[in-house]
């Protein structure tokens, strides 16, 4: 508990500067209909989660937070120029309860924002040592083309009646994990950590990354309304290739599968959450994303315990930020 | 003649080289319906100017062609990306001929192949000469958020009923010409050029830049069809805010602008293009354009004429090519 407090102070501190960057970040004043829209985007707030661990992936092998802060903004920004064109792509209503951007301006405008927050986000990059930059560079590009493709992936799977579990985990692995990698990476590779070392917090954060996706998609059909903030059962509703239904399509037998493919056939909303989750408790397949997850977890504690950490200190705050991420509930 | 010869030798070695760095490219194979529209949309072709003149800008101050080339990919790649984007927000059909990709494929696979473009075009400035990529990266974002920014004011074009001449010149600078500049600047910090030869570099571009659209304008509404390669009339069909209509609304009594207004409300395609062109010539709005290009021209001109070349065979090799680009009919 002691320790938990000792992480929120942590968290709310990185979070309190990490905000107080994007408030004075200097955007122009027109075009009106360019900058307003991101602004307001940049606004919806989050947990910053990806330039925190950028910041103590530095704080961990010695960088003060002013060598990272730039690299860490760059991440931020360029996680939500994602979210951005996602949004269009996915067509979301919202976004952190407030209308998105396409909704409230439109396509293009959403489009184009996207756009030049992406540029801002390599802008924020060249702010990094000179010296670091071009290394910084090619893990950053590495990771933009991963996300893109994770997206895509995901895209293609809606056209598809089932997938496999190596599809569906490097899905997840690139949509969502890379990126969380690459902040501790640059993190690290901005405190001059060594290559092993750089290796080590990419993976503490991917792994991390995969245990947080699969518990997401366990919270979203099971997890307590009032805690998880979004509708339950909310992916099953559109159908979405998630660990669930994907291992209940793979280990399921013939006939459990035509019931399952029924169950998702319902049109009724509660039937049809129920139904499905009916057949996922008799595959007891929230049982193997638990496991699965927290195969990933123990993965991504044990990378992290091998680093030669500057500052072990930093260490065991990772440590229970991956904690509070993961076994917040389940 | 014989300099015009000289000139597309030139010209048709430099593409050549492009077109074969472009062609051994390396696209990962998937996903497909990622990767496989922006190869599609690169192999339309183009006469890739951009790249060419950051070549030739290189040469001038003594960079030979392997210097120059990842830079001068990084922004053919980016040129594309904001024509790969721009076509969904105009909802265009075709490109050089051909379907546009969210005409092809969809909506979402353009945005999404268009990030992954911008991303490989960041790769590509990422190869140049470590020394110079931090001053290259500033260069680069800036014209990226300012094309960006003219295709904001393009848009916000299309909501108004008039446009300020200075407003005009304005958006065609951000949304095509800067870029033009920047390839030149680009070249000549590559070589080492000191700051004023790289700001005449970057002028040379700009200006050229501004007078190639202010000819674009012209040729659409008064070009041969069968050199121009598109419909006579166009812009006028689709109420476009150029040149022309800009400088006619600017100069018109009242009586001439609500004849004005009435020809761009005709339906009958004909009719609006031959009313719309019988006020453009009562105002004298082609001779307006022509002389502001020519101005423009001029002052690029004058610009290239100041450097400090370190190879006075390529300034000329630029001057050829300006006249070729400017003068080509009008």
């Amino acid at each position: 508990m002691n320790q938990n407090n000792e992480l929120q102070a942590v968290l709310s501190h990185y979070q309190q500067l990490i905000e107080s960057e994007l408030s004075v970040m200097n955007w122009p004043s027109k075009p009106e209909r360019l900058y307003q829209p991101l602004q307001y985007f940049m606004s919806l707030g989050g947990k910053r989660m990806r330039p925190v661990l950028c910041i103590l992936a530095g704080e961990l092998f010695g960088a003060d937070v002013q060598k990272t802060m730039p690299a860490a903004l760059a991440l931020e920004l360029f996680h939500n120029f994602t979210l951005l064109h996602d949004d269009i792509m996915d067509k979301a209503a919202t976004r952190r309860g407030q209308p998105t951007v396409h909704q409230k301006w439109d396509e293009n405008i959403a489009i184009l924002s996207g756009d030049v927050l992406f540029v801002k986000a390599y802008s924020l990059l060249a702010m990094v040592d000179t010296s670091k930059l071009p290394v910084l560079m090619q893990v950053f590009n590495r990771l933009a083309r991963e996300v893109c493709e994770g997206q895509q992936l995901d895209m293609d799977f809606q056209e598809k009646a089932h997938i496999q579990m190596d599809e569906y985990l490097e899905m997840i692995r690139l949509k969502t994990s890379v990126l969380l990698g690459g902040c501790m990476e640059m993190g690290a590779l901005l405190a001059g950590a060594s290559e092993k070392d750089c290796q080590l917090a990419y993976n503490f954060g991917e792994k991390l990354g995969l245990a947080f996706q699969i518990q997401d998609d366990v919270l979203d059909a099971y997890g307590d309304p009032e805690k998880f903030g979004k509708t339950v059962g909310g992916d099953i509703l559109v159908n979405k290739h998630t660990f669930l239904r994907t291992q209940a399509e793979n280990i399921a037998d013939a006939q459990t599968l035509i019931a399952l493919e029924n169950a998702y056939a319902i049109n009724e909303p509660k039937a049809k959450i129920e139904g499905v989750k009916a057949i996922f408790d008799s595959l007891g397949v929230v049982e193997s994303a638990n496991a699965k997850k927290q195969n990933y977890f123990e993965m991504a504690l044990n990378d992290l315990a091998q680093v030669k950490a500057f500052n072990p200190k930093i260490r065991e705050q990772l440590t229970s930020l991956a904690y509070y991420l993961i076994v917040r509930e389940s």
